[in-house]
């Protein structure tokens, strides 16, 4: 058996750093009163979360390796073997943080009769914490999901719908709650058809969808050291980055106590986003521990289980959080990527079993390629088009019988633009990317929306 | 590699009857209209169950094999890789029809106002919709860890926890409702104690270990073809009866339409037991489709994970609908082959890593027997005592410094008692002593307990 390498932590620093942290953030609301204990309380699991991310991932190392769950780095020369599927750990981590969190925001929020200390059974919070417990669910269903795709190693086409069935719970949970299916529509149109505009059956459709997109969209973006976790760390942070302008700040204080008065749907906005919170703080944190171990060079692969269970949960807030068009403008590159890709993914280019970039024999990578043989007017047209923009290097021989093009991915058409780099320089352009876009994302919701939607959308 | 035999449904008689009567049952209530539309589509659902699972197994059983996921039935000649751990299949299908019903009896519920079809929030059963949640997390974490555990291969003393950390959502849940935590006291207490005692933090420690003891238990009694699903058939249709025990039956009727005026906790009763029916129908139709892969000779192993969920599904509906209780009386073969399985789970008697029986080459079985070595003076009381009342036979050398026992489980109890028989008889003899432990649960249920404890206890 090869060799398995794994990335040391040094568990005696973390633990005296994390643990005291935790620790006082989980008492500060004791201590000074505070407008959202949960929050703090969250925040303190989720650094617990990332402990034990760092710390089980080498542990469980070996075990994956033994039971065949491991793989190849294909961009390294050695041949040592790499735990693939690890995603799991932080997958489980993550369930793990979600569940115990559960009597946090709800048991807090139940009013007990001071008398008899029972609870009053009208103001228990059950609408949302059958919510929450839906979309750990789906998350739940997401990561089972993973592990079998990653055990039996299902076919690309096969895994497309997976995240559907992953998003059952939520969706009739969704249903059974008689959810709204309502939508706002923009100024232009709000003057034909009203402000809002019931979807019904069609808004589970776009739910199902956005799920679908979520997760396969990071899963497609893959190939490189890092690439995939980095993704989830940037979408998260933005979102948790979104999640807090929607909570009331202590600055309203400074203004002589004089409270914004509620406009529409400000404290329900407000359970909404601290909902997202509870599921973007720990994700972020088991994504930073995955990260240590994933960075280049890897000492555990993601997996297909991390993309589906951190798609998942995107899904899960933005749904639930009503803020779906908010997360798409965060997956503007992974939407870039999927329609690059779309023409190999359907079948109009070649598409060969990898799609990674190539690795030189001085270490530097080059955009891989495909090659096509006696190809449509349809490809010939396409593949030219892509050629004209620059988003692919393209070759025909003068006939136009056989030809070659980089492959359709972001990481070929950055090193197309780039020319040869480092496997961990790709990476951080990736992030790079991604960061500029949720910046973008943020500048066209808090900027630009304001011409297309009324009211303040803060 | 070895060969891979599977057993073979005839598909098309059993879907031309199964589709139909599923489709018939869930039409009935909109033909004739009935109290409980929900359990006719929870059957319905569980139908289709059955025919999934039945279907689903010899299809995934090579890629089982493949994975690693296999074993060697120890107790048969043939050297044929049995696919292990196919209980996640029906795992995966009960799951799956738990998921499909959310809506049925949650929406059915919901009271819309006819003139603006809005639901009106007060009559939302949002507190069912969280428990019904929280109780399939349990059992999907059940699953996961089962797979998990026959993935790894955990180690006994490692593995009995498991169980407690897949009950945490339904305990939190339960904690995060303030759920109910009084006991009804036996009537001689009652008069010291008052008809109720609160438990308290007690009371879930008592439900965690009763999510332990049921899985841990069935998990136990193993080793021979067919025997774990058949205790989960046999438990399954028990709790099936109990609950069919407290709806309201049509002979009401017949009595001039006098209803029996609401006794305590009626309705109350009523609403668990229908909760219950939904978890245990389908369960005992996926066991169904199961056990007939899985009967002698075995073409597919349950592995941990048929134990794990269906144990953690025992406890979540005894725990949830209150007759946990009642529900110990159907595990009494469990409890004793726990409990005569002590001294050798607890080291006080040696315990080989396989105490399943012994095949003779004639075919028939043999209890197995462990070997004893300078035992101590209460490992020699214990066996003498055990040997005794004829629960294990053992010998012992003269000077006491060796000794054989058979090894203490239920199995090699029957084997002492009957002699050498086949492998199917002795499934067909733990079915039977199954069967009448359930009909002595009733008859201490609705017997012996009237006079423990007050109240018409239907």
């Amino acid at each position: 058996m090869a060799i398995v390498r794994s990335r040391k932590v040094s568990l005696a620093p973390v633990l005296s750093i994390s643990i005291p942290l935790a620790l006082s953030l989980a008492w500060q609301p004791f201590v000074n009163g505070t407008q959202f204990p949960q929050v703090y309380a969250s925040l303190a699991f989720s650094i617990l979360a990332f402990v034990a991310t760092l710390a089980l991932i080498p542990r469980f190392s070996r075990a994956f390796v033994k039971i065949g769950l491991r793989g190849r780095d294909l961009l390294k020369k050695s041949e040592d073997d790499v735990p693939e599927c690890m995603g799991l750990v932080a997958a489980l981590v993550y369930i793990c943080a979600l569940v115990c969190f559960i009597p946090v925001p709800f048991s807090a929020a139940f009013i007990s009769d001071p008398l008899t200390s029972r609870v009053n059974p009208e103001y228990a919070p059950h609408r949302q914490l059958a919510v929450y417990l839906a979309a750990i669910l789906s998350v739940m269903i997401a990561t089972i999901l993973g592990l079998l795709d990653d055990l039996f190693d299902i076919r690309w086409r096969h895994k497309l719908p997976i995240p559907l069935v992953a998003s059952v719970p939520l969706l009739l949970s969704y249903y059974a709650e008689q959810g709204n299916t309502h939508v706002v529509l923009p100024k232009p149109l709000a003057g034909w058809f009203g402000d809002f505009i019931d979807l019904g059956f069609f808004y589970y459709v776009y739910m199902a969808m956005l799920s679908t997109f979520t997760t396969n969209s990071i899963n497609i973006l893959a190939g490189i050291n890092g690439v995939e976790v980095a993704q989830t760390i940037v979408i998260s942070a933005s979102i948790i980055l979104n999640d807090l302008l929607f909570l009331p700040w202590p600055f309203t204080l400074k203004l002589g106590r004089i409270e914004i008065s509620g406009f529409f749907g400000k404290a329900l906005a407000q359970e909404r986003h601290l909902f997202s919170l509870y599921f973007m703080m720990p994700l972020l944190a088991v994504s930073l521990g995955f990260a240590y171990h994933n960075k280049y060079p890897a000492r555990a692969f993601p997996g297909d289980t991390l993309c589906y269970f951190s798609g998942m949960a995107f899904a899960v807030v933005a749904i639930l959080g009503h803020f779906s068009k908010t997360l798409l403008l965060f997956f503007v590159p992974q939407a870039f990527n999927f329609i690059l890709s779309a023409p190999q993914l359907f079948g109009l280019v070649p598409c060969p079993r990898h799609r990674l970039p190539k690795l030189r024999p001085d270490g530097y990578l080059d955009p891989s390629t495909a090659e096509i043989e006696n190809p449509s007017g349809l490809t010939i047209f396409v593949l030219q088009v892509l050629n004209f923009f620059g988003l692919a290097k393209v070759k025909f021989s003068s006939d136009k019988r056989r030809g070659t093009t980089t492959n359709l991915t972001l990481l070929n058409f950055v090193l197309n633009k780039t020319g040869p780099i480092k496997e961990s320089t790709l990476t951080n352009y990736v992030i790079v990317i991604q960061i500029l876009s949720s910046a973008a994302g943020f500048a066209v919701r808090y900027g630009l929306a304001g011409l297309l939607y009324d009211g303040d959308r803060r």
